[in-house]
């Protein structure tokens, strides 16, 4: 669990650092920089600037360290905000992909201590700066970056293997399949590397993104990528459990980071998963799906009608066989006329572990609004986020069965997808370095 | 300034109430619905539920009234978050049209309280709540509903005045003129009626404008909307200057809520200023302008041209005639070669009320992150957001400047625009019904 904690590492600077407080710092030096036009823009690097009081809220200075057994933005608390980028590798060279994945890593752990991506005060003053600054001020607020590798990076559309990965590709690593309903748009879909961004404010998880898509600049390029907000699920007991754009507690059933034994069997891919691709070991995968509400319809729908589509009352959450939102629900309880209280096509039965061979998965979603189509209609829905082990046993049934549900297709259209292997952690200690430091992914290039 | 209070008005309810309490207090009887399929979806109405202790911290639980000589979204400190919406009316009757702004009044005030949309007690189970539910359990996170009115409402594209206001149109509330460069979406422009909802917590905004949305159903439909995040201005002197997508600070020069002589002269249009449009004495104009950011192009300028383009310094924002970043920027200091240490054709010279016969404006603008486009670019920029007295004088000029700058084409694309007739605020202690009340704009009907 060493990636769920929010307290200092012993040898690293105090956690509650804010890029605030650098400012403030070096305030003193800047009119010179204006009139002198020399040096960088000013701000000291918080490697040698110390501790400084914190001035945001707690919640605001807490930083989940980038390294460990497992990458952080998984087990760790879901934050608020989401930038999530799929991206095309335009370079060929594997070299180039190394030290792509290399620089990453490096601004990936300056950015999650709240530090500009890479050092300011050495950027000449006639060269771009090495952050772009819409950061500056902001604390770190709980800033992870996860990356991930699509099933195009060991084989692209004509079947090429361009670096020379394709006998280390995870058996389960493929395109998802077609499912019933699918409208996706090829333009969210796929992507040969994946990056989820999540921290509590947006402009820290959008400036995440763009510092690692302008480092990618000439190696990879941006295919597609989503904000949302408003998290859709719990993952640590000690969050209450939010609600999607239905206006319903989603994710009740969740994995949270407390259940170990859980997170060991559904969530994190064992040593002796899949012997061809042991660099594997300790990540997971990541299903990633744009679905869009059909808002407008849903809003006109019965209250009745919405509770019998999702099997749960709408306040509570609590199943419609009774209790409170934690309540197990009873599928055989009948009410009146004898019929079950909680219809079996709705989406906490066709959802339920029980009706999917014990499958469970770690939900990390957000909600979306993308503005309005041309129809007048809110672009809004869920960005769905699960990791799993085995997205074969684990998302696929689960998938096809809800999409075969003629209840739920009124209202719910998937419009984008993407499957992702996620490499374990850059283990704790390792020297970073944007030439010749340790990456994450690095076991699929030993 | 009786819309930035956040203290109890005296005879309404404290107002620290969140929804999570409402949920705490009616949590007993919710399995109940469940099982018995009656009433509404189990929420008390806060109307009668009394004082509850607050648990959400004290930003998240603040509200601002609905009611006041001015509407809110103007003065009111910017919170974090923004869902902006313009609104094609369908219908072609007046009565309807001054229903919509009756209901939307009305639901509008109990939604900055932190309350459902409508009274969820009286919906039947059998018809669609009276709220879409996804803010319940979140406070009310400050936010403000400001209504508009674009030109269309008055002469429609073909002339015609489909709801009998031609005589009453401000001589001043009529299409931007094209600027050069403007490359306008007419899907991201125009419409008869805004809604700026802005609020610390982006589910809550969004949560507004559907269900204002919703009930605009047969009446108005959404022409085109757009979320932003992490405003780009301050309006008060309590907060700080926050940074845009260039990574600059912005709006350093704002008006601010404190200066009372300012909002005088700059923003609230006076009895006198327009005889024929009367109505809105005590209203505003609001400029939009969706500002597309070639942020890709941006982050690849040196820091030396960055700095010329915008006038000041990045790290601190001081000009860079010197100084801190409140410093009044010296536009005839020279440096090295006699040449101005401020560009003439700076952003912070153009846009400079001194370039600009004096006009000043309250900025009230977002970030934008649009996902991307085709081409692996972010799509992202500025929702430019402005509330000025006199459009023509205070925006037309300083835009017609700055769009025939050419150091700045190459970086800014205007894909979106709208003006708005902001009307003056419902009286305090006007009462609100969603059949006969009171309502936003009540002037224009008289």
């Amino acid at each position: 669990m060493d990636d769920v904690v929010d307290t200092a590492e012993p040898g690293r600077e105090p956690r509650t650092l804010s890029r605030r407080s650098l400012l403030g710092l070096a305030g003193a030096g800047l009119a010179a920089v204006g009139l002198g036009g020399i040096g960088g823009y000013g701000v000291a690097d918080a490697r040698s600037s110390g501790a400084a009081p914190a001035t945001a809220a707690p919640s605001a200075t807490r930083t989940y360290p980038l390294t460990g057994a497992h990458q952080a933005g998984i087990v760790t608390p879901a934050q608020d905000r989401l930038h999530f980028a799929a991206f095309d590798v335009t370079s060929t060279s594997r070299t180039a992909l190394e030290s792509l994945l290399r620089r990453w890593t490096y601004a990936a752990d300056r950015m999650v201590r709240g530090l500009p991506a890479g050092d300011l005060t050495a950027s000449p003053y006639d060269a771009p700066p090495s952050d772009t600054g819409e950061a500056e001020g902001l604390p770190p607020s709980g800033l992870t970056i996860t990356f991930g590798f699509g099933p195009s990076l060991f084989a692209d559309a004509e079947g090429r293997d361009r670096f020379g990965l394709a006998q280390r590709r995870p058996a389960l690593l493929t395109d998802l399949p077609h499912f019933p309903g699918d409208t996706l748009d090829p333009a969210r879909t796929g992507g040969d590397l994946c990056i989820q961004a999540c921290a509590d404010d947006p402009q820290v998880a959008v400036h995440a993104v763009r510092n690692l898509s302008r480092i990618a600049f000439g190696t990879a390029a941006i295919r597609w990528s989503q904000l949302g907000y408003g998290r859709t699920s719990s993952t640590s007991t000690a969050q209450t459990t939010p609600r999607n754009l239905f206006g319903f507690k989603d994710g009740t059933a969740n994995i949270m980071a407390e259940e170990s034994a859980a997170l060991a069997e559904h969530v994190w891919v064992g040593a002796d998963d899949d012997p061809g691709a042991s660099w594997l070991a300790g990540g997971s995968y990541l299903v990633a799906r744009r679905i869009r509400m059909t808002i407008e319809t849903w809003d006109r729908a019965s209250l009745r009608e919405q509770e019998t589509l999702v099997g749960r009352t709408k306040a509570s959450g609590a199943p419609l066989s009774g209790g409170d939102e934690h309540t197990a629900p009873d599928f055989a309880l009948a009410g009146r006329g004898g019929a079950p209280l909680i219809d079996p096509a709705s989406h906490v039965a066709l959802a339920h572990p029980d009706r999917n061979d014990g499958a469970r998965m770690l939900r990390r979603g957000y909600n979306y609004t993308d503005g309005s189509d041309g129809l007048g209609r809110l672009d809004a829905g869920l960005f769905f986020l699960a990791f799993v082990r085995d997205p074969a046993r684990q998302y696929v049934p689960m998938q096809t069965a809800m999409a075969r549900n003629d209840l739920l297709v009124e209202y719910l259209r998937h419009t984008g997808s993407g499957l992702f292997a996620i490499p374990p952690g850059v283990p704790d200690g390792a020297r970073l370095s944007p030439t010749d430091g340790a990456f994450v992914g690095e076991q699929l290039f030993a």
